[in-house]
């Protein structure tokens, strides 16, 4: 399972378009605080197996190619429970 | 710019997947209560269009395909003020 406390330590680069909070301040980007667990993982990993395609796919996927099967459980352990 | 309460009257379907207040109760599918009205317009348009693809887009496009921008920008103002 996820644990927030080390997805925050992770989510420092998601704050520049998802806010500091994963509240969106720039309207055209979504807000993923308090988002579902289960839909944020699989947000990511469709964006780094590249099956989510269009919309923001050109710009999540670089930011998802990185990350671990576990990094994405704790970031989207964080963003959901804020 | 889209009319909330009309947006309300066309939302029916959407409460099927998202929950009857944009609070999807199945875990994997997206909250869409509160979320950024440019983004969930963007999002419809892209479903409807068939640029976004992967994720849940096969399930999204046949819901957006008949929407119109009206109606777009109606369900965008509407789930954005819950």
């Amino acid at each position: 399972a996820g644990d927030p406390e080390a997805g925050k330590a992770k989510a420092g680069v998601c704050a520049a378009c998802h806010g500091p909070a994963g509240k969106a301040s720039i309207p055209g980007y979504p807000h993923i605080a308090g988002q579902n667990k289960e839909y944020l993982a699989n947000a990511l990993k469709a964006f780094r197996s590249g099956e989510r395609k269009g919309g923001f796919a050109a710009l999540m996927s670089p930011m998802a190619a990185p990350l671990s099967d576990q990094d994405i459980e704790d970031l989207a352990a964080y963003f959901s429970t804020l």
